[in-house]
């Protein structure tokens, strides 16, 4: 089963990365306002249940993926290519 | 306007921070058997129909945020915060 965590920096976070490629698609005349960047993690898990995916997708966010202080995660499980579930 | 762009890498590119990051997760005991990582880029577009921000969210992508020798993206469009458009 695969299971999409994207992990953001929470709101008052500095985000160099967004801020440099606002810049840059300005510098391009893009009608740009702001660039937030975030990391999208994609991860084919052996599990057999929705819910189970779910579970070890949040103990990995709390254990590897997200950094409690700065970062926030959210959650969504493909089942057959498409989202079925967003936490 | 919100355009959410994922920018990840085509088939057959290594993807370094997915190994690594797929085998701290086994170490972790974690049921992982791979990973991808890709870039998410939220944008805040000052354009007022859908179709122009699918245009422009293109261009961004060929001009500054992906590299069409190893990258492949997909745009999402969010209206009143859902995801109407995947492209």
């Amino acid at each position: 089963m695969i299971v999409r965590i994207e992990v953001r920096l929470k709101k008052g976070y500095f985000d160099p990365e967004g801020e440099v490629t606002a810049r840059a698609l300005k510098d391009l005349t893009f009608p740009v306002n702001n660039v937030k960047v975030s990391k999208l993690y994609t991860i084919d898990l052996r599990v057999e249940k929705k819910e189970e995916a779910i579970k070890i997708a949040e103990e990995m966010c709390k254990k590897l993926l997200a950094n409690p202080t700065k970062d926030e995660y959210s959650i969504e499980v493909l089942l057959n290519g498409e989202i079925n579930e967003k936490i």
